[in-house]
């Protein structure tokens, strides 16, 4: 039997999936589950970009340009248009959601071998990302004390090597649902232009900034036109993540050029999501509103319950629809899957996502779990009930002094 | 202003796609022009797989399993069981396209500096995917003389190298049309398990077969179990190349456990592409039945047409929906661009694919142009009419025994 390949061993498993078939498992022992693992909102997607769905016309499902049509990709502009990005159609590249265009643009930009520094927690799958391009993560912790806030500069030039190409930031952040400041970004784009580096602006979660906060992209800021990369998604903007749609943006003609081969190598993004795409451009306000205000209702209830709780802490974040907190726990992979496997509370228990995956330092989020604020508030609630009650009989619980250790460096 | 990465910069423009703006100017000046660069069939998709896309009843465009939902890949075995394909949905992992099947498969099973051994002239973005995972394409010569069948196998042997991990064939083949026999197929079983190699089967165009040829899968075969995976999607089978929805099939456990970490990774395949990939599993026979009328015509017209002009040589192909024909021209890359660019005939001309993309023998392939039979015959005539008329006044023709050198080696 042939091998696999050292890239197929090393990859990681998902943190969010991987314990999914526990989960599975008690489900079908008939247990409810609260899903809080994973960034699937209940929110419902806009009509008019279901409506498109239903009304297709086409006769032949045809590929599209490898970067997307000019239809939608002008129909974007418009959009880009309101949040005062200066962009033209030949400036974005669609892709097949928002991973596409991070693997494009890590292909596109970084050796084998090269660095990228990425403030931790970090979003989980970029491990996987950087182990499918042999790229090398250099993580920089950020931390709850202070909600997660940029790591400071002299901390990231630490860390700068002749090696070092790109920083990735995440705002506002998933897993911490930290929303960094206009200080933190001018911050970075000194050290940027600096060290003569790509800046890869993760954008998933743009439309969930909460209490007036001002979300600040790379893309408001001049002078680093050759050096920041957008990757986008309709994921979470229009509730479709089963779309798979999302664009790479660019004004760096160079990488521009390159990122269109590897999408011509693919063929094409997805026809029917490009029409569907279209159409979302058009959802009106009141939508966005509406949203808005439930994720921070949501936010509310999740922070308030966790924060009651003895021996959790949970800072409260400005953006995305993700917490991390700390829990009195040994480990956090376990006490996830103890939760599913052993533990149960009037027939329902609560699915997260343990932190470790999304930390690349070893041993940095071992007490510490993601939950996705993406149920309405009765269920959140009632996870909360449930996890209250676990915490209260979990055999690896920490007490005391004990239950403090953070991951501050000592 | 950083620099692009060295895969960036050496990443294979698509050949088929690499002409397009020249096409679209000559659009864009009035000029029809008759695509038979890509093969992108004009047939209709199956009524009742855009019907399940019309009837759609979710609310929320929901992220599925990352190996696809359960129900698709059922309905998948039900469409396999007919093939006499022994699968469980357990071997199926369904993927964005068959392009990311063909990735995750090469990521999964072959290191950087791996050797892959593909009969050449093969499916272009090969050499793309290749570069994108570092490994090393090792192209071994089919002959036009006898209709690209299958390299002896002493040939392959003389290319194994400790390097070598695979074996890619694309059956019936993209871009030459040749269907290899059972015969073929044994031949290559052996080979692949004296070497203990992995076999990965493309079969794209496995409901293209013509003249009452069988098609043989490495499926059909036994003892191949570990070896063997396969790379489908639903592009061509129903004319939904714009669909992007695909699977990597396999027995192969190890290779399914560490596929699903980069399925995982990517999060998705699209949602409504699976419930749309689960209605065309009932489209009735009858739909193949017309498609196979169809495609046999129109690769008689060409191939006809093609062996009439004088100094062109096209075999007959066996299956899928391409030829590869000698023309007695310079620099196929040249021509193929002239005549978009220069050419004109009745206000018409052709597009084509240079067959150089699809060798990857630097040399090889100067003379050949891949195309599609994508066009019904009337258009098809229209434009062999065009091709005719382009090689009677093209500069750069060649005459007499000079239009007749082959890619046979001395």
């Amino acid at each position: 039997m042939p091998d696999i390949s050292l890239k197929g061993r090393h990859m990681p498993a998902s943190p969010i999936r991987k314990l999914t078939p526990f989960a599975e498992k008690a489900k079908s022992e008939g247990k409810k589950v609260y899903h809080l693992n994973i960034g699937q909102p209940d929110i419902e997607t806009p009509e008019g970009m279901l409506n498109a769905v239903k009304n297709i016309q086409f006769k032949v499902w045809a590929y599209t340009a490898s970067e997307g049509t000019l239809s939608y990709r002008k129909k974007l502009i418009q959009y880009y248009n309101k949040l005062n990005y200066q962009l033209a159609p030949e400036n974005i590249i669609v892709t097949t959601g928002g991973s596409e265009a991070i693997t494009i643009a890590m292909m596109t930009c970084l050796n084998p071998g090269d660095e990228v520094i990425i403030p931790e927690p970090f979003y989980a799958n970029y491990n996987g990302f950087a182990c499918q391009s042999d790229i090398v993560v250099k993580p920089i912790l950020s931390y709850m004390e202070n909600s997660f806030a940029l790591p400071s500069i002299s901390e990231f030039e630490r860390l700068i090597t002749e090696k070092t190409r790109a920083i990735i930031i995440c705002n506002p952040n998933n897993p911490t649902g930290y929303l960094y400041s206009r200080e933190e970004m001018e911050a970075l784009k000194q050290l940027v232009l600096k060290y003569d580096l790509y800046l890869f602006s993760d954008e998933a979660y743009r439309e969930f900034c909460y209490d007036g906060r001002e979300f600040i992209s790379p893309m408001h800021l001049t002078g680093l036109e050759e050096n920041v990369i957008v990757m986008d998604t309709v994921s979470k903007r229009y509730s479709a993540c089963g779309a798979r749609l999302g664009c790479l943006i660019t004004k760096n003609k160079q990488v521009l050029t390159a990122a269109l081969k590897f999408a011509q190598a693919r063929l094409s993004p997805g026809m029917l999501e490009q029409i569907a795409g279209e159409a979302a451009v058009d959802t009106p306000d009141s939508y966005f509103d509406a949203v808005s205000i439930e994720y921070t209702h949501r936010r509310d209830v999740l922070v308030n319950a966790l924060n009651k709780m003895e021996g959790v802490f949970c800072p409260n974040p400005g953006g995305a629809f993700y917490v991390v907190a700390r829990l009195p726990i040994d480990n956090s992979d376990k006490f996830c899957q103890w939760m599913l496997e052993e533990f149960i509370h009037e027939n329902e228990t609560v699915m997260m996502a343990p932190a470790t995956g999304f930390y690349s330092t070893a041993g940095a989020g071992i007490n510490e779990v993601r939950m996705a604020y993406v149920l309405n508030s009765h269920d959140l609630n009632k996870a909360m009930i449930c996890l209250d009650k676990a915490l209260q009989v979990y055999p690896g619980r920490l007490t005391g002094t004990e239950a403090l250790h953070t991951t501050l460096p000592v």
